[in-house]
């Protein structure tokens, strides 16, 4: 039965998609955490920012969140207001990510690519530091490369990069799939409306990781 | 330019509407809050729920919430299970509301509406303690009424229902108005999506209640 599966994990054509996952919202359910901590980071800054206006704004790529934030108050931004709220947010997320879990289907989901052979990789906004102990709660196999969203989004629009597919939970996930032209997945489970990730470019949209694991083969995985 | 303006408040002519306001997401920012405090309640209980699940619950009437986050797990649901269940969100949510905050443009609003003579009305999902705070938050005029989402609902298709416009941030929001076959107005403050609010039968949809104010000529308020 095995031969009916295809190849081998690590053997991997070239005809065959390789999955770029977002983490935030996409693979752990951290979203809400993030933007509490945000939040209460930006009041400290003395910034009054209502709550889903932060939340549409979570996994922007690094710096990009912080400069948007900051902007809603349409004062100047200094480097050094940048570093003091990223460094508030750090300190607030941190007494929430003990709530943090992984989301239905995640570790499913990698098990079984794992096992087909289709390779993937996992893509953060966040910092590595904060990204850590959600990377833990995946047991990831070693090997999996783990990038920043800013590689991503400068991805030169290579072959290799088009086979590609772009699995994320915010329209910023699947701005980075049309940077990269690459195929936008998008899933419900960072709390972004259905409609806004189909306007955004998703080719198709799943409720959460576990959902996209029974269509696999709607995005083109033979298993 | 006082007789210009029209009505004194308190003069209501039937051709004029009535406004019924939500309460959590559409005036006060709570909705993030309550979120994070049933997905505390429900661990507890031994129920994991991602957390975008209970977010796009947030705001059913009452009872209907508690049932729908346990039908979730597939379990038969008690009425002791239930009303566990919302002791520990209320204890949770206690701890998170001094978080809370006004809307921007929420108090301005609901001023404007009084000064205009508009009657207006706010309807709580939540249970009155737990609103309590977040309606001296707004420092109504004495004889605001404060319904439940129920009395709503259910409230007979009359004339006077239907001179009345619902504004709220959640499709049950738009749920309740077009039972009552009033007008639904969608609020981006909840963090619905717009299309999803649309879809759910908004006329219109506004960021907030400070963007609702500089719209009001368009939900045919003459000001």
């Amino acid at each position: 039965m095995a031969k009916h599966r295809g190849k081998q994990p690590g053997q991997h054509s070239s005809e065959e998609q390789a999955f770029l996952f977002d983490l935030d919202g996409t693979l752990v359910d951290s979203v809400y955490q993030h933007v509490l901590a945000w939040r209460e980071a930006l009041e400290h800054t003395g910034i009054e920012l209502a709550v889903w206006r932060i939340h549409r704004r979570i996994g922007m790529s690094g710096g990009l969140l912080t400069n948007a934030l900051l902007r809603e108050t349409r004062r100047p931004v200094t480097a050094a207001d940048a570093q003091r709220l990223q460094k508030l947010h750090a300190q607030a997320y941190a007494r929430l990510h003990k709530q943090v879990r992984p989301l239905p289907g995640a570790r499913d989901l990698l098990k079984r690519l794992s096992r087909l052979g289709v390779p993937y990789a996992i893509a953060t906004s966040g910092r590595i530091e904060s990204a850590s102990s959600a990377l833990k709660m995946l047991r990831l196999p070693p090997g999996v490369p783990v990038v920043t969203r800013d590689q991503v989004q400068r991805a030169k629009p290579d072959p290799a990069v088009q086979d590609s597919v772009v699995v994320g939970d915010s329209v910023w996930d699947l701005l980075a799939a049309r940077r990269a032209r690459a195929l936008g997945i998008g899933l419900l489970s960072g709390g972004y409306g259905k409609e806004e990730l189909q306007q955004a470019g998703a080719y198709r949209v799943y409720q959460d990781p576990a959902d996209l694991l029974n269509h696999l083969d709607e995005v083109g995985v033979r298993s």
